[in-house]
């Protein structure tokens, strides 16, 4: 029987988004708790939605001149009669459309989840973690039907010239960007704000109603963390089965290929295996999450984890079958399958150590926590030396999935570089074909956040905070590693497309004949070798826009934050009552400033990342961009994990203190550490997971302009 | 007449060092003050001394082993009888040299300093520079006559195989980096125990005598500022001048030369003109440094500013003399002038843009000081932030010098791009040549603090104290533009050392006939290109080493000040009658922690830095070993601006702080700065500046290392 694999992609989409829909109302279904809660709850998604419905006013006149310049620039002069036009408006759309419906729910399950707390752990955990499983399937789903319905339509054009699909990436880029961006900007202005003047001046707990920015926070929980992470790995999804299948589509226009690769090229087979391990990952993650259940009776982070286990053996067994099926027994199938298990092994790894170097079971957060017995500033050296050093591991974690997925790829193959690359494209496919189940765990962290806030704000009796407490600090942890797997896969992706992108220079140059400009001879390849000054002046570009980049994001949360610690002075002085819970602060002026803030300072970052590469190529000339492409990967990856791990590290020493360490709450010690997670916030919420959208919005950009750049280059 | 420009060099080191001894005698005829101030200094130049012996004890036996190793390795299967081994002694034994004659001045000039005082700005100015012209002029000297002496006795080796040149520079390095380690461990040891407990605990000033850590704080200045920052300079001036020699001799090699070229290679004229640039710059400083004298008048800051412009336009002047008689008149002199004019613009420009970030009289700054307002952890967002933001404009200036320095050499070359590459390394030359100058205004920095420490503890009254703390908060300022300054040499220099590297990596593989093993044809070259899972993989590695690095470092100080912490704590306790003056602190202990501390700490780095190139490039090659080196420039250049420039900036935040600005001394917003302070110790004093002799060891271990790294790697 002959299988058409680009439909089995569209099924495989298809059961994504039906399982989302069975949960949605499954969530629905569940009490939603006391009118109280659902008037808190109520607040909080009335401000998410503002947001949302501000920020996308926004994105959608950039997103049309950008559609319209692709178009003209791009579609015209290739001939490709917009294909990467309508590419970018989809992968823009289904991105909004899938972090939209991610948020819907997840606003309204936390409601749930604090009322299923009191009926204990499994239940809570499991209305949680149902809610979080909308999003991670929506991205999934949204993700492969763009991917296979796109290739459906296009399959002649992207046949021919594989880069067409990155306008698909380009479109999840740009919104990527903006979402985490503004939603970390959003999120953190109003966490910092909320903390600096509630806890540290007014001494009042956490999630307390007396507040004025405690709705604000909550919303931004909701839009930072679920809205933001969800844009942000469906953007890692899209771009990287994109990079896959233009690296599979390049193996296949290759004439010089190996003997035993020419029988598989015939039908498309590597463009259509990394859409298959989509998928595989899609089941394994629905079959692993349904380990998640109300019966449950073990520790929630272990069940949390076989629940990943369960998806990634699941996965692994569908790869293999389907890689059998589709290369039918070609000896590449068991060459790639190898990649593909280094991929799902990196998930394994990464998260073993973000959770080494963030949870305080382990030494280095409590080392943290030890630190703060001197203050803040020696809490802060900890913290930041703990984020310096967790770039090590992950560093090697990095380099051995590179090299070991290559060689698989590359003596697979009879010795083809292309295959090598490209197999190294099919380990972070798999990887990332393990987004359903990775999400559904992160989504569940800012749900039983909010859970928490509503059970405070509430006013429900103890045994519940308890749960939501204990659920609330294991979403710190899986954020934590969310965040890693994040980093690597943008990591891993971004060598794969600068791969894509320098063959398509080579492409460019060859039709357009271009070798007199570029010093070649007729037929010569454009090299990209370190000996070039452009590419260490690219490489020097790249290095530097993560740490620029940051030091934007940094300073518009302190902006930001300092306006709601105004705000929330002004209501604490001018509302009577406020204190003794008589007087209604004003929650909806700060839910205001957080917005505000946050769509205003999107300009500056926006341009930059999108500038920055077009100015290099069209100035400097590829190579130069191909340098800065590589660069910012070179110091981003590690600039990432530095701030998103010392955050993380540095909220959860303060954790530890809180179960009473160092002389828990009130200590000194504990005030030290608050000061710590206050500077680990922007870190790990905004600079930190923003470099990642940087990182793949420099890519798909270049590789959508790339013929343009070839082309009109100036000093190459 | 004909003129030995290589004896020139020798002559122009000789200059140096008599005007070294001239200022030597000069600053001992200085009255030394009181009997109290005498012992005060005695104490810490014991303390200095006791230090760099024990480390210089711990140095010998590895340089022993090192070099045996280098003569058994590298000398003997390329033939070249010892010369590598012999210039990594030379090299390592003139650093060691250099810093022990400069410190022994510094720590003799600062008592004499603080007695200048008494007779005003202009006095004590002049006396301080002198003393740190000593240095400047120590380090100039021994490294030109080490380069130029070298030169000469193995001219015919050189000449043949330039890389031979490389071992002294990887002793210059490796003295450099273990300086720069111990010394900035034991720098910050010190300084952040003694503030900790002193300002913090016990609510005593900066210096007082009370305070156990006083003198090891003195003598940490000394170490760290002085002796590190003059084996890091001194290290940057010869790997900078060897790195131009190498290229020289290299384009010397090239087969394929433009006719113009070929009348200027015959006589090794572009090997002997980075010498000739370091005799002009020899000049130019020693003039420039003229104008600091005792009837000065204006601020002190804009004198230092002029007489670093006085030396940059007499040094320009020379350069272009020296350039028209050396290269008779050939057009290439003109082109290779402007290069040498880039390296001087790039120095001033740098300044420029480390002052706007580090000083108070700037926004920056003013903004880290407003946000200490809100607390600790706002004011170290802001100052971080700053570090971040300062990496951007910086990143420019190198950008631009490369482009417009290679630029230069290819157009005036007709189109060579070693040739361009030369001219890079040129313009790096012109740079480091200011190197006397810079030192200078460097060391003054160290001399006034160690000055300002003497005047409190002898209890001078207050109009001393009046001249050495405005001279203190300048040399804050000076100490920030030299890191800048080294950071961009050592980048620079970094790109010339890759060039050099990848040449004499493709003249052994051709030399051996290894061409089969790197899978080339015969007489192809091997090239670095980023399309090489070994570049990227190298790339990786070398970004990751500064992140890893930094964070031993900055933990390492921790570890270190906790002890201090802890001794000065039990002797506040235990020591009867401390706090009233009429008990004597054990001054000697604590001393000695940071000895130990600075020495014990030494192993680990060093290990990481020399075993990372070579296991890297044993076992997966030159062409990962090249990626390596260049990412970790890439990566090491943005984190070294952003540790040293946010440290400097929240330092100055504090000490606008205490001119009175929002609220002065004793308030809220006053202890968050100082908080700020001390994170930002170790990052400007320890970690950041440490980076920069990672980088460069990095460089002159692979340079001298590549011959058996091409014939044994196994992985290529």
């Amino acid at each position: 029987m002959a299988i058409d694999y680009s439909l089995l992609a569209v099924g495989g989409a298809l059961v994504a988004l039906v399982y989302a829909v069975i949960l949605i109302f499954n969530v629905r279904s569940q009490n939603a708790g006391t009118p109280k809660m659902q008037e808190i709850s109520g607040a909080v998604r009335e401000g998410a939605n503002a947001f949302l419905s501000r920020e996308y006013k926004v994105i959608a006149p950039v997103a049309v001149i950008v559609a319209a310049a692709i178009y003209l620039f791009i579609d015209i002069p290739l001939g490709t009669g917009g294909t990467t036009a309508v590419g970018f408006v989809v992968g823009a759309a289904l991105s909004a459309f899938a972090g939209y419906v991610g948020m819907a729910i997840t606003v309204r399950t936390s409601s749930r989840t604090a009322e299923a707390a009191k009926s204990g752990m499994g239940d809570a955990l499991t209305v949680s973690f149902r809610g979080g499983s909308v999003m991670g399937m929506a991205v999934v789903g949204f993700g492969l039907l763009g991917l296979s319905l796109f290739y459906i339509a296009y399959q002649g054009t992207i046949t021919a010239n594989p880069v067409t699909m990155a306008g698909l990436g380009f479109g999840a880029s740009l919104i990527a960007m903006f979402m985490r961006v503004s939603g970390g900007i959003y999120t953190k202005a109003a966490d910092v704000g909320a903390d600096l003047v509630g806890k540290v001046e007014a001494n009042i707990p956490e999630d307390d109603p007396r507040n004025p920015a405690v709705i604000a926070d909550n919303v931004g929980d909701n839009v930072g963390d679920c809205a933001g992470m969800g844009a942000d790995v469906y953007e890692s999804f899209v771009v990287t089965a994109i990079a896959a299948v233009i690296l599979g589509g390049l193996v296949q226009l290759d004439k010089s290929l190996p003997a035993q690769l020419l029988s598989v090229v015939s039908a498309n087979q590597l463009i259509l295996y990394p859409l298959t391990l989509g998928v595989a990952g899609i089941i394994g993650s629905i079959l692993g999450g349904l380990y998640i259940r109300r019966s449950l009776k073990s520790k929630p982070m272990a069940a949390l984890n076989l629940s990943l286990m369960i998806s990634a053996v699941i996965t692994l067994v569908i790869d293999y079958l389907i890689g059998q099926s589709l290369f039918g027994g070609n000896p590449i199938s068991y060459w790639l399958f190898g990649s593909a298990v280094v991929g799902i092994v990196v998930v394994i790894v990464i998260e073993r150590v973000a959770d080494y170097f963030t949870s305080y079971l382990f030494p280095p957060v409590r080392h943290i926590s030890e630190a703060s017995q001197t203050g803040a500033a020696t809490n802060f050296l900890a913290g930041f030396s703990t984020g310096l050093e967790s770039a090590a591991p992950s560093a090697v974690v990095l380099v051995v999935a590179i090299l070991v997925s290559y060689y698989l790829g590359y003596y697979g193959s009879g010795h083809d570089m292309l295959m090598g690359v490209y197999s190294t494209a099919v380990a972070t496919m798999a990887m990332l074909s393990l987004t359903g189940a990775i999400m559904s765990i992160d989504s569940f962290g800012p749900i039983t956040d909010n859970a928490n806030g509503i059970a405070e704000m509430a006013g429900l009796e103890g045994n519940v905070r308890v749960v939501t407490d204990e659920l609330d600090a294991i979403g710190n942890t899986t954020k934590a590693t969310t965040k890693a797997f994040a980093v690597m896969s943008a990591a891993l992706a971004a060598v794969s497309i600068f791969e894509a992108f320098q063959s398509e220079v080579n492409r460019q140059i060859s039709l357009h004949n271009l070798f007199a400009k570029y010093g070649l001879a007729p037929g010569q390849t454009l090299s990209f070798t370190l000996s070039d000054p452009h590419v260490i002046v690219g490489l020097f570009i790249g290095g530097l826009l993560p740490f620029y980049f940051s030091s934007f994001l940094i300073q518009a949360v302190g902006r930001a934050a300092i306006k709601m610690v105004n705000e929330v002075r002004r209501q604490f002085r001018e509302i009577p009552g406020i204190m003794e819970g008589t007087g209604k602060p004003d929650y909806a002026k700060c839910v205001d400033i957080s917005t505000a803030a946050a769509i205003k300072e999107l300009a500056a970052p926006a341009i930059l990342a999108v500038s920055t590469p077009l100015a290099v190529g069209f100035l400097l000339g590829p190579v130069a961009l191909g340098g800065l492409l590589i660069g910012s990967v070179v110091s981003g990856v590690f600039l990432a994990f530095t701030l998103t791990n010392s955050g993380a590290a540095m909220d959860n020493a303060k954790k530890y203190i809180e179960t009473g360490a160092f002389g828990g709450k009130g200590t000194p010690t504990h005030a030290a550490a608050v000061m710590g997670d206050t500077v680990g916030d922007p870190f790990k919420d905004t600079a930190g997971p923003a470099i990642n959208s940087l990182i793949k919005v420099l890519n798909t950009i270049s590789i959508v302009f790339v013929s343009a750049v070839v082309i009109y280059a100036l000093f190459v």
